[in-house]
């Protein structure tokens, strides 16, 4: 691959917190970052060098972005693979990850017949076309399940829990399924979500992070905690699995890969999402371990050889969600969270409170030599966004 | 202090390195950055809101950057303490460090008479107005003697040993006396330097980072590893130096204090320099500790809480320098330098090549259990600038 002369330049299409933290990783390696959004002054903007407004699907806005990078990527789901594809072969501007990837994982049902295929331990599921399609998967599954719109759905969005027969129809409706359809997930009884950020380099190099642990609400990530409150050999079949799930991806980039841990169960992990991208379980890497997620991918999808993703300590991270009434941002408490000693501020930048946004996040990093200490640490971590509020 | 309604914004007198690892300290403290720099595209300006183009020393431009900010700071010793007095009376933007601290630090002759009534161990020195002078103070002080310009110098520039009576003439114009005279210090036989990033916060809270041993070459500073290779009751007296040289300081942020130690003296720990911002003796922090110097500035200078200081490991850094003849900076070799598991590179973006100057810096995480491999972990990391050219 040819890089500039006077180092590299990434583009990435989206530029929200995952564009920024990307920005943050990239300066410092000499490597320059054009990012579009369809938002002016986008999260990623004031720590990148250049903004494209525009469409995440928009011809133009793309290959704006493409012809003054070296490799293109994207931080959002919402890219679109035909986009990308042809911009790439206008441009010459190699895509990472791979279109094709990106098309996968958009498609629930195509991603998950791929992962069956490759023998990937997955929750039962169906394709639903209508009610009567998830009121018989329903009762093949046993009630309650999961309803998973095919395509649009990420970070919880477009995921519904269907109680009953008679909820069909709302829920199908409540997912959007529309022409697309929709899938049926048998509900797992987990007792607990972990989470393996996973790395392909170039020249088949693959990396994991250590296992994560992650705390959902309502669909939405609350908190995570590394090293996950499991034992060693889920952490490993954890890691197993992962690593499994790369092997089915194409191109280079780091990968989000959600699992649920069922212990007692034949499968004792079992994939849930995995995204083509960083992933909000992996923001404890910046402080917790040797590489962050961003600099890995940034390392990966420029052919730089992959970092070290030793953990460093026992680590927490807890998102700052947004409260109330949609409104401007206004950062307030400040003082008293970083009064918490280690506690690592990382806000995001965004000009409008929404409830349920995702503002900011803290980590909280623990004592290198208590690697037994992750239940403690978690509650500590979940207590610091009482410290701030959005004025 | 009245912050802005939608976060703090921070103005920098200069934006080169410093400036630019302030930037990347801020941005996820919510805490926007404007910086002023004469150079167009200094350094920091990738990553910060905004830059004033104009001379350290304008009025003009550092009221425009003091217009935009709710306090200001300098990351430069060139910044003007009347200018930066003025400023802050005709806006109501407060300073820190306190102008006066940088008026006593730009005179080396001042600072040393402060520190010299405050009972703070320094080499001895002499006031030199010319050459006879210089001669008489080599003659008590015994040759060679170190001389010093009293103004204009820093990271050793204005810094020149003096053999002998013969080269007094010439020594004096090249440390550029002038009017202002120069100071001639005995030249201690020093077992090796020491350095300590020392802050003080709001309510006269003060912090210290760990000792840091500093290897300097012609004056310039090439590596530096912490723990220091010396005994813990060194490290303890050069902590002790450290916050009695900043109880004479006044106003908040961070400074970077020069210590030599030399082993069997009756001092075993002396001042050498001063300086009133982040300095390169503290660039191992921003991996090698909870937090990092340049965090902490942003913190101090803020009025917010002091973060922590601990060491996460012992770390090693070095400076990339530029060789061969001026050019524009292209950045080789990253790959090879990626490689090495754990180097972590920081470049400053600087468009141009010249020799000695400060392209970037390399930190080198060891071993957190391994507190005794110091000198391993120097050596190694003296080794990576082979990595990486500059085309």
């Amino acid at each position: 691959m040819h890089l500039s002369d006077d180092g590299p330049t990434l583009g990435v299409v989206g530029g929200g917190q995952l564009g920024r933290m990307l920005g943050e990783a990239a300066g410092p390696l000499g490597v320059r970052v054009v990012v579009s959004d369809p938002t002016p002054n986008c999260p990623a903007s004031p720590v990148v060098d250049e903004q494209v407004v525009g469409a995440f699907d928009d011809h133009e806005t793309v290959r704006a972005v493409a012809e003054r990078s070296d490799v293109l990527t994207y931080e959002i789901e919402l890219a679109d693979p035909d986009t990308l594809a042809a911009v790439a072969e206008e441009t010459g501007t190699p895509v990472h990850p791979h279109p094709e990837t990106l098309r996968t994982i958009q498609d629930k049902l195509v991603q998950n017949d791929a992962f069956a295929e490759a023998g990937i331990p997955l929750p039962e599921y169906h394709r639903v076309d209508d009610a009567a399609d998830l009121r018989a998967a329903g009762d093949a599954l046993g009630w309650p399940v999961m309803l998973k719109a095919r395509t649009g759905g990420y970070d919880g969005r477009g995921n519904v829990p269907v109680e009953g027969p008679e909820e069909a129809a709302a829920a199908l409706a409540e997912v959007g399924a529309g022409d697309d359809g929709a899938l049926a997930e048998r509900m797992v009884p987990f007792d607990r979500e972990l989470a393996v950020i996973g790395c392909r380099g170039a020249d088949g190099q693959t990396a994991a992070f250590p296992v994560t642990e992650t705390v959902h609400e309502a669909e939405i990530l609350r908190a995570t905690v590394s090293p996950a409150r499991t034992d060693r050999a889920t952490r490993e079949r954890a890691r197993e699995v992962a690593l499994d799930v790369l092997d089915t991806l194409e191109g280079r980039g780091v990968f989000g890969i959600e699992l649920f841990e069922q212990s007692g169960a034949e499968d004792t992990i079992l994939v849930n999402e995995v995204a083509p991208r960083p992933h909000n379980s992996g923001h404890w890497t910046i402080e917790g371990c040797s590489t962050s997620q961003f600099g890995q991918h940034v390392r990966a999808v420029l052919g730089w050889p992959l970092g070290a993703t030793d953990r460093r300590c026992p680590t927490a991270s807890v998102n700052l969600l947004g409260k109330g009434e949609v409104r401007p941002a206004r950062l307030a408490g400040v003082e008293d969270l970083l009064a918490v000693q280690g506690a690592a501020l990382h806000w995001y930048g965004k000009r409008e409170v929404r409830p349920l946004r995702k503002m900011g996040h803290v980590t909280l990093p623990g004592d290198a030599t208590d690697i037994h200490g992750a239940d403690a640490l978690l509650s500590r971590a979940r207590h610091l966004p009482d410290q701030v509020t959005f004025a």
